[in-house]
């Protein structure tokens, strides 16, 4: 089935969103990879964010795992024609290896419904990422994001 | 009661093994304020750390906190003449209010046993980390860290 959006131009726009008005995102060169069937995948080169064992930092791999989670919900929202301002409310996070090359972040749109929206309420969106180094579960984040409505001018 | 350590050495030390094997942290100018009874407290401007919201972005809030809980274990290492590697197994965090000025994060000493490692076992920490921004409490984070003995050469 032939996709009835342009992927590379989502997932540039959506980088440039992240660098122009998110300077951790640029510094750790955190770079979309696909996004396809309702399946998002980013990843982050290492030495950007190692840490002092010369694996990947917690925090980074943490904040990596975040931004798949809040591009999916913008991919989304980008899909759908649908406007709002995202944000994270709680999350967590579990270290099952440690990462010593660039790995990939994944997540899978479950359906939460944006319509709500548009009749000017917030939308709960809960979202699990799993990272991969090297084809291995290395974590795994489960994060409730919340999209608010953008009041009109 | 006096300190039996030099607080001003002890955290340019920690701030030093930052900067020098956790690049984000340098980028993100984390910084330790004060640890005195028991108490450590670490701050970053919010310049480098913003979002697409001009307040604190989500992913430098959970590192913020996740070096506030790492350092503490490190000086709670150096105070007891105690080597370990330390990492984090297992966080969640909670935001709870828009940071918009540079925040502190606090964290206290539970009294973890560190002693385990001269023993070749690892020792379980879980700490309780708070986010402060103008006196507001603004984000919770409780994390497990464990450290792991040094094998000896």
């Amino acid at each position: 089935m032939k996709q009835s959006y342009d992927e590379t131009a989502l997932l540039t726009q959506l980088q440039q969103t992240w660098y122009q008005t998110i300077p951790a995102s640029q510094f750790m060169q955190v770079r979309p990879l696909s996004f396809t069937d309702q399946e998002f995948s980013v990843t982050a080169p290492l030495a950007p964010n190692v840490n002092l064992h010369q694996t990947m930092f917690a925090g980074s791999i943490y904040t990596l795992m975040t931004l798949t989670g809040w591009g999916m919900v913008w991919l989304q929202q980008q899909l759908a024609e649908i406007d709002g301002d995202i944000v994270l409310a709680d999350a967590h996070i579990r270290y099952i290896a440690p990462i010593d090359a660039a790995p990939v972040a994944i997540t899978t749109w479950a359906g939460a419904d944006l319509s709500v929206l548009q009749r000017g309420k917030r939308a709960r969106i809960p979202l699990t990422v799993e990272l991969f180094c090297a084809d291995k579960l290395s974590a795994v984040f489960d994060g409730v994001f919340i999209s608010l409505p953008k009041s009109s001018a």
